[in-house]
């Protein structure tokens, strides 16, 4: 299982519009197969906002799917001109023992 | 709904060791009140290794407990000699709309 871990950058005013280009992402990727957690989370900077997007993947081979799929190539045309800066973390996920 | 991730950094030589500290913090963390999720992930850098602990908790007052409860305060003990660089960055969850 992968953990993803997506941090994107925006300024206040664009915020809400951000917000809602994920929410649209996140309701596309949650119908993806393999994807088994899509969340947002937010947090006030100093002088911008900090976006947080949790995800969680069965396998590589469908969050390769994702990064391939229209509503993700579309949110990132979207986000081109709001987004100050992002991140993409990918991680293996520690089993339960 | 507060979401909690938090970035630990060690060498491979104590990876092992910082994932059991980690376990046995995941397993008291988790019966905790508020706590929603616990969750360790992990990834190789190139010269150390990276794992990230993603959390929800319910509210602040949950969250401040959790960091003055004693199994907190002995990890932080126990990881001292073994964790390089560490963050927590604490959000607001986004509700599905």
């Amino acid at each position: 299982m992968l953990a993803v871990i997506a941090t994107l950058h925006c300024t206040p005013e664009n915020q809400e519009h951000l917000v809602s280009a994920l929410k649209t992402l996140q309701f596309h990727s949650r119908q993806e197969t393999g994807c088994e957690r899509y969340e947002l989370a937010q947090r006030e900077m100093e002088d911008n906002i900090e976006i947080v997007v949790t995800e969680l993947w069965e396998s590589e081979a469908d969050l390769d799917a994702h990064f391939a799929a229209d509503h993700f190539v579309r949110f990132g045309s979207q986000a081109e001109g709001i987004v100050l800066q992002s991140e993409i973390k990918k991680y293996q996920v520690v089993q339960d023992s």
